[in-house]
C-alpha cells in the first residue's frame, strides 16, 4: 500500500500542479477501496468502461465518466437509471449511440452528459475530424435528457519517452483546440476535454487543450510502464505470488501461474525478448512460455535458481487484464500486515 | 448443448473403440455440469490442473488426476483431505514433490496415487528419461502414504496434422514404452499411461503404451482446433456474443469484447494472419487488435459491415482461458430455450 499510495499522491499532485483534473480509469484495480484512495487524494471523479463498472464505482464516486460507446438497450437502460442517483457522462462516436442514450434517460426523467469522442490517431473509435465532432455536438445538444460537456479521445500508442511522443501530442492537441473552437463559435458547450493514458500522464501539460485526464495503470504501474522508461520497479505496487513447482527441465523453472493468472498480453517493448512478465527474485531469469497453469522460466544463462517450493514474485506486462483474472488481491501495509480485499469489478463484461 | 454433447459423445466413441479410458481434463468447461455429462457418457474419471479445481470436480467423479505437481503445505493439506473421499492421483516430476505429498496423506491417514511425469519432448515438466522415471519411481514406491500407478506425459505442441505429429507420436511411444517396461522389470506398478491433447486425440491410438488421454478442449473447440484442421466451425460449442459498439474508423468496426472477454491468445497457427478469433456473421472479418474491452475487426477487405448495434459471435483462438474470464454461460439447448450454468472453478489459482 505505501506504493499505491505514492503513486496516488504523484499523479494527483501533478494534476494540481498543472490545473488538470484526474479521473483515474479504474479498469486497473476494478476495487471500491482503491478508488475511494483516489477519490481522497482530490481526483475529480472516476471513469469506467463498462456499466457493470459505473454500477460498483458509484459506491466511490458520484461523478462517473462511461468512456464507451454503451448503445444497446440492455446497457442505456441501466445507464439511465445510474444517472437517477449520481453525475453520469457517456463518451461516444455516434449518433445512434446518441439516440440510443437519450431515449432510455427521458424515460426515466434523469440527465446524462456526454462527451464527444475524437479519433487522434489511435484509429479505434472515434469521429473522424473535428468537423465531425461538431456535427455530432449539434446532434446531441438537440437531443433532449443529453447534455453537451465537451470532447474525449484516447491515443493509446503513446508508449514511448517524451521526445517521441511529442509529434503526437502536439497533433492531439491541434484536433482538440481545432474541435473545441468549432463548439464554442457554434454556441455549444466545451467545458470538459478528456484524455490522457499512465505512459503520457506526466506528458499531458504539453496538450494544453486537456482539463482532465484518465491514467488507470498508474495506481498499480507494470512491467510495459518500466519498459517504456516511466516507471521503476519500484514503483510496481502489485505482484503475482507465485511457487515453484517444477525444475525437472534443464535451464528452467516451472511457476504455478500461467496465461490465467498472468494473461497473455506480450511485452509492448520488444515482446520476443521480454517474455511474459519479471521475476522479482531473478531479475536476470526470462518468462519465456505460458501454458494455462504454468509459466516457464528460462534460468539457462544464469547461476542462480530457485529451490521447489521457493516463493517468487512476479510483475506482469500489463497489470490491468491481470487483475481482472483475480478475484481477490491482498494488501500489504507499511508494518507487513496482510488483508484480502475483492476486485469488486471483476469480469463485468457489459 | 446438441454440439457439446456431440463433441462428448464422439470422443466417448472413440476410447470404447480403442480400449483408451477417456479422463476429460476440465480446465476447459470448469463446470460441474459439464463434468457430470463426460462422466456419463462413461469417461474413467476427470482431469483438474490445480487443488481448487480438484475439490470443485470432486462433485461430478469421484476418481480425479491432478495432471500438476503441487507441493507447496497449503495445497498438499487440500490434497490430502480430499483423498479422504475420493480416487485422487498426482502427477509429479520430483522427489521432494513425492516427499511433501507423502508427508500430507499419512497426517491425513488417507492414500494418494502417484503418476510420474516423463518429459517426452515438450520441455516444461517431467523427468528426463526412463531410467530418471524409474528411479523417482522407486523413490514413490517406498513413500508411506503413496501408491505407484504409473506414468503421464504431456506434449503441447503437437498441433499439426497426423502426418506431421506421426515421428512425435512414435518417439513419445518409445520413451514411455521404455519407462514403463523399466517400471515392470523392476517389480513396480505401471497399471497406468496418461497422455494425450485435443489436437492429438484422435491420434492416440498410435501411442500404444498410452492406456488413458486428457483432452479438455474437444468438448467447446475454438479456432485452434480448426485451424489445425481437427474440427471445423459447426464443431464449435462455445461462443462469445458480442455488440458491435463503434464503426466510426473507416474500414472497421468496433466489439464490445476484447482482451478482458476473449484473451490475448494469439492463433497457434499463422498468428499474423489470423487475429483474436473468428466473427461467425462475418467470415471474412479479421479481428485485428484487442484493448481489454474493444475488439477492432478489419472489414477493409469486404463490403458488408455490420449495423451499429448488431449482435456478432465470436469464436476465440483458445477457448479455455477464455471461460475462465466469465463468470457464467448461457446453455442453449436443441429447443433454443436459454439457461445459465456458473463457471464454478473460474479463477481457481491454487
Amino acid at each position: 500500500m505505501p506504493t499505491v499510495r505514492r503513486n496516488i499522491t504523484r499523479l494527483a499532485d501533478y494534476g494540481r500542479q498543472h490545473k488538470l483534473g484526474i479521473r483515474p480509469h479504474t479498469k486497473t484495480h476494478k476495487s471500491v477501496l482503491m478508488a475511494r484512495l483516489q477519490m481522497e487524494a482530490g481526483a475529480v471523479g472516476l471513469t469506467v468502461a463498462k456499466v457493470g463498472e459505473a454500477e460498483v464505482m458509484s459506491e466511490a464516486s458520484g461523478d462517473l465518466l462511461l468512456a464507451y460507446p454503451a448503445l444497446d438497450s440492455a446497457r442505456t437502460a441501466r445507464i439511465a437509471k445510474l444517472a437517477q442517483r449520481a453525475t453520469l457522462r457517456v463518451g461516444l462516436d455516434s449518433a445512434a449511440a446518441a439516440d440510443a442514450i437519450g431515449d432510455a434517460v427521458r424515460s426515466a426523467g434523469a440527465t446524462i452528459g456526454i462527451l464527444v469522442d475524437l479519433d487522434v490517431g489511435f484509429h479505434r473509435t472515434g469521429v473522424q475530424s473535428p468537423a465531425e465532432a461538431l456535427r455530432l455536438a449539434q446532434h446531441v445538444s438537440r437531443t433532449r435528457g443529453l447534455r453537451l460537456d465537451g470532447l474525449m479521445c484516447f491515443r493509446g500508442d503513446l508508449k514511448h519517452p517524451f521526445e517521441q511522443q511529442k509529434p503526437a501530442l502536439l497533433e492531439i492537441n491541434a484536433l482538440l483546440d481545432e474541435a473545441a473552437d468549432l463548439f464554442r463559435r457554434g454556441g455549444l458547450e466545451c467545458g470538459i476535454v478528456s484524455g490522457g493514458s499512465s505512459p503520457s500522464a506526466y506528458f499531458s501539460h504539453h496538450v494544453d487543450a486537456l482539463t482532465e485526464i484518465r491514467p488507470g495503470t498508474y495506481i498499480y504501474n507494470d512491467m510495459n510502464q518500466v519498459r517504456g522508461g516511466f516507471n521503476t520497479i519500484d514503483d510496481c505496487a502489485a505482484r503475482v505470488e507465485c511457487t515453484v513447482v517444477s525444475n525437472a527441465v534443464p535451464g528452467k523453472f516451472v511457476i504455478d501461474a500461467g496465461s490465467k493468472a498472468l494473461t497473455m498480453d506480450r511485452s509492448a517493448h520488444n515482446p520476443e525478448l521480454n517474455g511474459f512478465g519479471h521475476v522479482v527474485e531473478y531479475p536476470e531469469a526470462r518468462i519465456v512460455r505460458l501454458s494455462e497453469e504454468h509459466g516457464e522460466v528460462d534460468v539457462s544463462q544464469s547461476d542462480r535458481r530457485p529451490k521447489l517450493g521457493e516463493r517468487v514474485h512476479v510483475i506482469p506486462n500489463h497489470i490491468c487484464p491481470c487483475i481482472n483474472l483475480h478475484d481477490n488481491v491482498w494488501i500489504r501495509e507499511e508494518d507487513e500486515s496482510l488483508r484480502q480485499i475483492p476486485v469488486d469489478a471483476r469480469g463485468m463484461l457489459t
